[in-house]
């Protein structure tokens, strides 16, 4: 039987402070680098999870309901919320807070699959999870429902390019 | 009445050399960089074809098709497929191009919609735009469909979390 | 009376994967590397506590106990534990996490002091602090002896040069 | 006997302009900008004079005592001032030059215990220096008491966390 | 005989947004950031019509007509215009688009010379090409003026050294 | 008449160590990155000289006549070597110095024309130079004939476009 690692044994919190290199000309900061952010706790998850390398194969659809300014503090925040043979599912919870105020807004939520892989790139088995708080257990439970929808939309996005 | 733009107006490549930095301790391009790309070839085609400043209102489910090393070509295009009020659907396709074979293969392909802003941030008008390519008309047809399935995503995001 | 806050208010968390560019051609992180993530991590600390923006005004000797290699992840924690009129001391501890073995290492600890600064970049009162766990009720309480002795190093520091 | 090398054959010299990507939203330059600049001139400095590679054991306490804005010239200066038998002190001076009055102050000054090693991370013996300015070889003198001093600051560091 | 390559098959395509990093304090683009722009598309071009790694052998005098601005956006096109035996002459063309008036300022032109090598950096031959529009042609043929200029300049640089 | 500043009081040095992301995935050091570090110091020299903002109006050919790699030491010097009335030719000379052996050689030495300019980016006057080395007196003395041949260049550049 698989090993199983509970969510607090990789959950990761990074805190970044937005600069003006990360804006535009407006001093709104840019979605791909936020992107890039959420990519990357999500990576530091899976590695402290599965103790290997990891790449990403897929990011689930991202909105972003609200903006950050140069200034304004993120707090990103990636949980394992469950796993395949190879795979992990990474959930990261994007924070925004103005510093004047000390209000939290919730700019973005993401769900990325994390594959794990050997020196030469070919997946390798990780450990399973378990999940703790209310919000993890139901992430892990809806994961069926989410691996059909993506695979439904995999078949979409071929049939329309 | 809206004035139209074909999309060859706006229509924007970028050629990108995969270098150290952007990669892991495998040489592996990451997710992330990928991402950052898609975004800023997108909000370039956007600024491009509405003329003012944008931000990524989303961006739908990526799926990582293949990889790119250390020394591989990125090939990215951006169109405008499709447009709303003040929103503009960008369509993005990156290829990979192997420096020895010269072999091309598509690492993915996505769809953002930017939405234009004024100096304040606030959504302002667009023009539409005239499909030219058999693969943009067939884009611009499917826009409704997409609108769809964004606004259920949407729903489903919100409730599970 | 000035407002206290406590600690936790303002604790902050850092997660970083050391990357080529970050080391030198040994694959071992730069000394300056390490020091910018402090001075990062201090800022946002203090920022947070203070909700004003702030300047490092002097950073502790710092020793350098263990080293960090590509592939690592490096865990920072801030926390202010002493503050003045103008003035906050930040406690930052540097943790390096080895991905295979999962095994931590304190790379290093530095006590720094942040002012609070108004637009045209002059002090302006904070707030107080409560310590709230043992190690910060002790680095509270030593914080007098510390200000004695960075004002002795700092008189040292004037003559030798 | 150890082969001695004056200071001159390793001082470095680093002219600096400082840009917006290494200042806040208020224009003022990042302590751990200034800091990053000095390990990595002190890197260099250590490097030329042992023909390694080196890695940072130490930095002294740092005061800053004046700040640099964008548009400003940062000079800064590195110089072996000691030698153990793996070890050298490296002595910085960080000057800020106003552009348009000319006008140079001291920003800071600071002292880096640099270590050689070779391929495996592990310290190797180094030549020994000759001071040639007074500066230097009262600096040279000194070596001792701040050894002293350090050591002490150690225990206290230790003992404090 | 060696295989000869359409200028079409190695033709390579740059859009930028220009971003505060890349300027300075007056918002202007530096002509370094330009210069750095102008080696990676031609670096690339001759990547992609070699199928080899290369080295910047020389850049010809570069002139900078018209400047660029944060918010504007820089569109390089690469193109090989001649070739010897390991040598490729690259021409590029830069050009500022202004976004909101959408108009289209030539910034700069650039002829350099990339050679191709192999792993341990020794040159080594590549196809020729096979000049495709009028612009082409035409600087195809003044390749031999251009090297023999080449030549007196270099000459003429070395002695005054 | 005009002011006159010996050329000491802008001549600048810089030293850096080539990492990772400065080069290829050969490990040798790009072009453009050599370009950009040629044209920041040249920026800078002309800063101090001029006392004002400035922009690169030309660089004239630069031939790389050697390489370097990861782990090597670039030293740049820049020095004003004739002044016009609102612009000034600067000398710079990169030389590569081998960690190991400690041996120096030129990589390649470049004239670039930098123009002082106001806020809005109009020329403005600036001192004349008194040269003081012999290659300074030597270089002062043909700046009239640099200043023909690429008048020429310049010509001959835009017929040939
Ligand atoms: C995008 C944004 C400007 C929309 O503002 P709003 O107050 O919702 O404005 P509106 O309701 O008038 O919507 C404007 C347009 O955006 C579209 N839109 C809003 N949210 C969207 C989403 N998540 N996905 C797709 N389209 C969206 C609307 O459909 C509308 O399109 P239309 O004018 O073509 O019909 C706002 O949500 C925002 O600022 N988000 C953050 C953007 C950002 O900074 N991204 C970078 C990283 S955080
Ligand atoms: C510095 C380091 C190599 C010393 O290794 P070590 O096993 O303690 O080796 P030694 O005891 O033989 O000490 C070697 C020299 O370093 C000196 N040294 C060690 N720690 C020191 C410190 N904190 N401050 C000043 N000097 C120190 C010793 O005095 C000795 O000097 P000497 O040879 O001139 O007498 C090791 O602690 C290390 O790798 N630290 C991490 C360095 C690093 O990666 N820094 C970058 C950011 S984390
Ligand atoms: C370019 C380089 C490989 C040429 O090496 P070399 O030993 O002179 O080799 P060769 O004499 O066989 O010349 C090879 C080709 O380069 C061309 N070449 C050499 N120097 C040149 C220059 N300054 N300008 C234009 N072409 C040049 C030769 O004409 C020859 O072309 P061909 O084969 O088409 O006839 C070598 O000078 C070098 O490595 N320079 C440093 C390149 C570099 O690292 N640049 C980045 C920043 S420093
Ligand atoms: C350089 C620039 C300010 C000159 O403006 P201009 O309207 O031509 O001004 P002037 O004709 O009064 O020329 C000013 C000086 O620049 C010199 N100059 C102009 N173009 C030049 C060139 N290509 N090469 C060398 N010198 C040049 C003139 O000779 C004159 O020198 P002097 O005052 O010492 O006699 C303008 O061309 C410009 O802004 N170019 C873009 C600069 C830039 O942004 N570079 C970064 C990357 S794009």
């Amino acid at each position: 039987m698989t090993k199983l690692l509970p969510t607090s044994f990789s959950k990761t919190i990074q805190t970044k402070l937005v600069l003006p290199p990360d804006t535009n000309h407006l001093g709104t900061i840019f979605g791909g680098t936020v992107l890039a952010y959420i990519d990357e706790i999500a990576a530091i998850t899976a590695m402290r999870h599965s103790g290997t390398a990891v790449v990403t194969a897929s990011i689930d659809t991202v909105n972003f309901l609200s903006s950050a300014r140069v200034g304004d503090i993120l707090i990103l925040e990636g949980v394992v919320i469950s796993t395949g043979t190879t795979s992990m599912e990474v959930y990261v919870k994007v924070e925004c807070q103005h510093l004047e105020t000390g209000e939290r807004t919730t700019t973005t939520t993401a769900i990325l699959t994390m594959v794990a892989v050997n020196e030469e790139g070919r997946p390798i088995p990780v450990c399973g999870i378990i999940p703790e708080t209310e919000e993890e257990k139901s992430l892990y439970e809806s994961a069926q429902e989410r691996k059909k929808r993506r695979l439904k939309i995999r078949n979409f996005t071929t049939e329309s390019n």
